[in-house]
């Protein structure tokens, strides 16, 4: 939170590491931020800098710092660490927050780090990671408060009271039977405006349902989204209460998601580190940057086609990337909104129809007006009646392609299991290139044949 | 969250609106399904159909409902309704969300409500309102439970007990003065587990920082993340108890923000409806497409320059959409790293310069590599050394300034106070296009000379 008159603490850092101060460094992140603000600037500082400051981090505060560091970040610093090291800054945080750490881990590492763990942390770990990460199971923590129905209001008093403290983020108690079964909810709100006298059976909450340990993450967010839920109860397939997701962690999913489009549709992933070393970038973006020279390619075979005609009338050749990029940049639009919409689930088998009609006829008028404006600054340019009929058919052909691709490729991609916000945007910029071209330049082949 | 087996909602909804079974439906609607629910559901409905739905739900769950849709749905429903019947359903709500829907309101309705509506919640309301929407003031609401520092836990329960019910989302007591200045907070779990006897004053936690009313949405979604909150205290500059904030409004800004990043970047707007009609989509598409036709036509006039070479030399025409595309690939990664770097708060001043250069280096070793490769292709394919070394030269060059403009506009666009998601897109495709043709085909114009 940088303030346009007060040096942020990047800043503050940058001077320090200059004047080589580690001391006033050392005070300020041991002491004077918070774990949460220490990732933060852990986070964009250049991996140099972001070495000398870890080193600097008190060993005690490092598994609280590292939970709320990206996934590319952690798996940087942890790549540093032995087995025996990552457990010992690991070992005080939640179950959940430290199988985050460990899943950065290479597997070696993990197998070590579980053998010399005590059996009953492994046991809840394993627990943990028997779910896949991106499940409710996964999302879970175990420390649940549990109270039986059949006891007063006043004894969960009298029991809550002989406890130091509740876990954080306890809104609610979770009422279960003798065997472990989920029953409902006793939030701390009734508790406290409930008669002592009264029995838990007949405060408790029976209306809220529990979330089946395999609930997919983005379903447990929205199910949080839609009941304002602050905490929920995870089961297993009998019933059983396994524990307890928290908002925290629902807060990490909806933000990982929402950047996960964006991020995939420049093919970047939604945890790459902003402040990544250079050889590391340089891999990652040539290969996205090798998908795409093959769309180029086949883009440049397809205007190959008509050398020709292009050797004809050198116009072709000047007005040719209109008609592509027209029709990349209407359907890029549906495209992002149909990702979006299967994003927030708005988008299924039933209502697609609609949309792509919708999108069709959008397509269709907002092709003929631009195809009027752009032929009429064609003829006037080119003093060619004929181009400017031809880049006309050509951009509304272009538009009505860029709809279908933009409404159809994410549905097809998405039940063929591939991620439409990854492969969409190539796709897509390869049907409009290869259609803007060839109807265009195979247009102008007819008309000036 | 549709099953593949049995039928989704909406599905149960299609079959039902065909054969006209409205009792089903309404039941459906009204006694089903929970008002967020239901929200979701029209949301993912045609505007025909979702007019049906509306006019089927009960008077006295419209509010609810109207609250879990998205700012365009809000708008168009409330398009069509007077100023006293939106009182009526809006009238149970809480301040917060309440003001939300007001703000979908024409100016004329907004003052005529004020006008109709009660003087208490006039005052409520009026006070949410008198804060820009995407402050800490307008999120918050007014529903806090105060207590003073000098009474005990005892005396604590018992006022809690005489209430019927303490707000959704209470995970904390907020301690005030006399004069209603914040002191601190007094979290429900602490309150469970202290002796009865203790004062406020010797449990409260004073190191929660109040949240000031003028601070940016983003700033206060940022602090809820960073410090794991459920609810924040929000003050006056004089320290006064405003209200607070609840994680589950948090929760919209965060989805907002992160969504925002998303449509920006394809000229879409956060708010906009999946299913908004034909026209107003058409209507706000063709503004788009006329912006970016001013970049494709840009690009056309650089190429037109060059026309002469062209006409020597025509596998420059097949081959220069490869050197554009190119950079606008490399340029939209940096961009889009940039932009969300920027939304994470890891992009200031202080740090630019490192990825200023990171990007550079990266853009120039996989402009050599791509360069490489496009050359050997070229010679192959046209049998012409000056034309692959013409393209490799050009490429270099492109990737360079897709980097620079990549890194640079986000900057510049930001600190102008332009929406850099939104302007960033389009001016970098302008300057890769221009930079792409003019070093392709301008070199080719001084090597074919």
């Amino acid at each position: 939170m940088s303030q346009p008159d007060t040096p942020s603490n990047l800043e503050t850092l940058s001077a320090a590491l200059e004047v080589g101060e580690l001391q006033q460094l050392r005070f300020m992140l041991n002491k004077g931020l918070r774990p949460a603000e220490v990732a933060h600037l852990l986070e964009k500082t250049p991996p140099r800098e972001r070495q000398i400051l870890w080193n600097l981090l008190h060993k005690n505060l490092e598994g609280e710092v590292l939970q709320y560091l990206g996934d590319e970040a952690q798996a940087d610093i942890l790549s540093r660490m032995e087995a025996s090291e990552v457990l010992a800054i690991t070992e005080t945080l939640e179950t959940d927050d430290m199988v985050d750490i460990l899943q950065q881990l290479p597997d070696r590492v993990m197998k070590e780090l579980l053998q010399i763990m005590d059996q009953e942390n492994r046991e809840r770990v394993e627990q943990v990671l028997s779910y896949p990460e991106d499940t409710a199971g996964g999302l879970m923590n175990t420390d649940t408060v549990t109270i039986r129905p059949d006891i007063t209001v006043e004894t969960v008093l009298r029991y809550l009271r002989r406890h130091k403290e509740i876990p954080e983020m306890t809104d609610t108690l979770f009422v279960v039977s003798r065997k472990g079964a989920y029953i409902g909810v006793l939030p701390l709100t009734r508790l406290l405006t409930t008669d002592p006298d009264v029995l838990v059976r007949e405060v408790m909450n029976t209306g809220v349902e529990a979330i089946p340990a395999d609930m997919p993450d983005e379903s447990v967010a929205r199910q949080f989204e839609q009941l304002d839920l602050i905490s929920a109860p995870v089961i297993d397939a009998q019933g059983k209460l396994l524990g307890r997701i928290t908002i925290d962690d629902v807060v990490d999913v909806i933000r990982e998601d929402a950047d996960h489009s964006l991020m995939s549709m420049a093919g970047l992933d939604e945890d790459e580190d902003t402040f990544a070393p250079i050889m590391k970038t340089t891999r990652r973006r040539a290969v996205w940057l090798g998908i795409n020279l093959i769309t180029a390619f086949i883009a440049s075979a397809v205007i190959g086609l008509f050398e020709d005609t292009i050797d004809k009338v050198v116009a072709l050749a000047v007005l040719m990337p209109i008609v592509a990029s027209m029709g990349g940049i209407a359907g890029s639009q549906t495209l992002t909104l149909m990702i979006r919409g299967q994003a927030l689930g708005h988008v299924e088998r039933s209502n697609i129809g609609w949309l792509f009609n919708r999108e069709l006829i959008v397509g269709a008028l907002n092709g003929l007006l631009w195809a009027l404006v752009v032929a009429v600054v064609a003829v006037l340019w080119f003093q060619d009646l004929t181009v400017g009929i031809v880049i006309a058919l050509a951009i509304v052909i272009n538009l009505l392609a860029g709809a279908m691709a933009g409404t159809l490729l994410p549905m097809i991609l998405k039940s063929a299991g591939i991620d439409p916000a990854l492969a969409g945007s190539v796709l897509l910029t390869t049907i409009t290139d290869v259609v803007g071209f060839f109807a265009f330049l195979g247009l102008a082949t007819l008309f000036f044949a």
